[in-house]
């Protein structure tokens, strides 16, 4: 998407691919919203490492770096023994997957990247078309996202007032994003309405790459205390939710994502709000039958005990080198679980790259949906 | 209630009158929770200045000093001219209500301080009943708060989590508290339960200093973020809601509380889990017949875009001077209700000093609650 710097407005992408560098270019996601810049890996381990080290994080940001970082690898393989290249690919396949152990995206973007390069009779033509696989698959994640926001700008009308949670936004995939694509979508369409971003505690995805990724499109926002929802909507400030999902049962269209979802679900239902879960095909399980199962990662309490921040007079906006800080009592302790599961009768609609479904129709239409 | 300093442990309220001195001695709340100290306010002005700068919070608390720094200001008075102590207690009076001109507590504690000192025939009889008002309103403000902790402790049982929400606790008052007054009465009756604090953002008075009140007492419990109490409710790790109340509309049972009350609330009724809301009865509004009339403060944007904490590395636990820092995109904007409405419907009971009450039933009990 379009970012601003220093009075520059240009089009960035999450990712990308320097093939005469043979680099992979990431935006330096650690430094929002504070600062933006653009950093080079020069190799598939500096790749590896800024997966590990979250210069790149989200679902199909990482999916794509790992596709990259692969293609990087073997680029980088010198000579024509098919038995040493086998080798190294695994190596650079194996160093990649380590980079974050639990995530799958990049698993299954390596699987596509390497399915397509069986068709190379030799290394040199491997190469090439572990490359091509690669761009294949950060413009499907684009197209996908875009198909996403298709789909999902029909539900914003002039005027309304929007609230999102986290951020499912273009900085955790390729371009675009899931929760947001129906929002950039319907603001390139002439759209005029007004987001309210919750703040996300504890990880305050909300106040900093939302609230950063819709000022750069100029979409009208203001950030609330995730606690100001339920008031809002009481008050009939809120006319539509839209948020994203880590994981969606297929099966039964329970929906995982970000800590407080399923509060603002309830809240959504109560006042028969309309509540839509964007997401790309590749966060559908098929397999879990409940969402009970889902295991729900307990995170390090600091997140609860503290915030990033950069020092500054309350009321000021200046940038600079984040600190953090203790907020809590010393001697508390916290609890801090980083997801929750939104059951189907909360959500109005899940809506996809090959469009709009009720959760519990997913199942039936699992072809569609690429199972 | 009880605090350890440095090893020794004393009980302390949160505003006394050192007689002997003419001083107001308030725990200075602004250091809280990452220092305990008591200051001294000297004469009425220091008082009320203690008052404007938040020295000292919370209704009850407010309300004491306030009669304090009258029966302060009325001592400080040389002569036995009975117009020129009548212009001087107004004087007092005046400057004291300033100090925080929106609050009722004030007014009403020192207008009972007023009333009683009629009965003295000259000036020295009247300064003697100042101060004697004073002590006595600060010993009703316990009284109540404890009579609260008696009625409510009866809703806790071994074993059983509880939720809260904001700080309504013995630093909001003299003593005790309100929404805490039944989790330390059941304490002290040797029952054992665990504590859930909602961190309470935007200004985190749950991770501060309800966190800090509860280690105090040596009540388990844990910070979470207010995004979490959704999903412990889910899984079925809260057994009970207390909070407090900044006005509780007697007509219809309606609670004005802090941001986010109303989300609590409404997560519990879809969970069948207890609600109760506990006050004092001078939080009791007997004219204004409909919440969505009670005015929703709306407070500075900065509160939601950063937060006070003091710098260390994540995961550490020191104490130290708090600074700001901003949280959010530098470029975003926020909006911030302090407040909001939670309806009847929603409540299962009012704890009172006078008992507990269905949220309907407070208007034809209105004798018992002192109307």
């Amino acid at each position: 998407m379009n970012v601003s710097v220093r009075g520059r407005t240009a089009h960035y992408r999450t990712v990308t691919f320097d093939a005469a560098r043979n680099e992979v270019l990431l935006i330096e996601q650690r430094l929002l919203p504070h600062e933006f810049k653009i950093v080079a890996a020069r190799d598939f381990r500096e790749t590896a490492r800024a997966i590990t080290d979250m210069v790149v994080r989200g679902a199909g940001a990482i999916g794509a770096t790992a596709a990259y970082g692969l293609a990087q690898g073997v680029q980088a393989f010198r000579g024509a023994n098919p038995k040493t290249f086998a080798a190294h690919v695994e190596n650079v396949y194996q160093t990649l997957k380590q980079a974050r152990p639990t995530a799958v995206d990049p698993v299954n973007a390596m699987d596509q990247v390497r399915a397509r390069m069986k068709a190379g009779e030799n290394v040199a033509e491997q190469q090439a078309l572990a490359l091509a696989a690669a761009e294949e698959f950060a413009h499907e994640d684009v197209q996908h996202c875009e198909a996403i926001g298709e789909h999902g700008a029909k539900l914003l009308r002039n005027g309304m007032n929007v609230l999102t949670h986290c951020n499912a936004g273009w900085l955790a995939f390729v371009d675009v994003g899931s929760a947001t694509a129906p929002i950039y979508k319907a603001q390139q369409q002439g759209k005029r309405f007004h987001v309210y971003c919750d703040e996300t505690r504890p990880r305050s995805q909300g106040a900093t790459l939302m609230a950063w990724e819709l000022a750069q499109q100029g979409v009208s926002h203001q950030i609330i205390a995730d606690n100001a929802a339920g008031h809002l909507m009481q008050r009939g400030k809120i006319d539509l939710v839209i948020v994203g999902s880590d994981r969606t049962l297929g099966r039964t269209g329970e929906v995982a994502n970000k800590i407080g979802t399923y509060t603002k679900a309830v809240l959504a239902h109560r006042h028969k709000i309309p509540f839509y879960v964007a997401i790309p095909l590749s966060t559908i399980d098929w397999n879990l039958k409940a969402g009970f199962d889902i295991p729900i990662e307990e995170r390090h309490e600091s997140e609860v005990l503290g915030a990033w921040g950069v020092p500054q007079k309350p009321g000021s906006n200046s940038s600079g080198k984040r600190v953090f800080v203790r907020i809590a009592n010393p001697s508390s302790t916290a609890f801090n679980p980083g997801f929750d599961v939104t059951p189907p009768d909360l959500i109005t609609g899940i809506i996809t790259p090959t469009g709009i479904f009720k959760p519990g129709d997913l199942w039936r239409n699992r072809q569609k949906l690429g199972h």
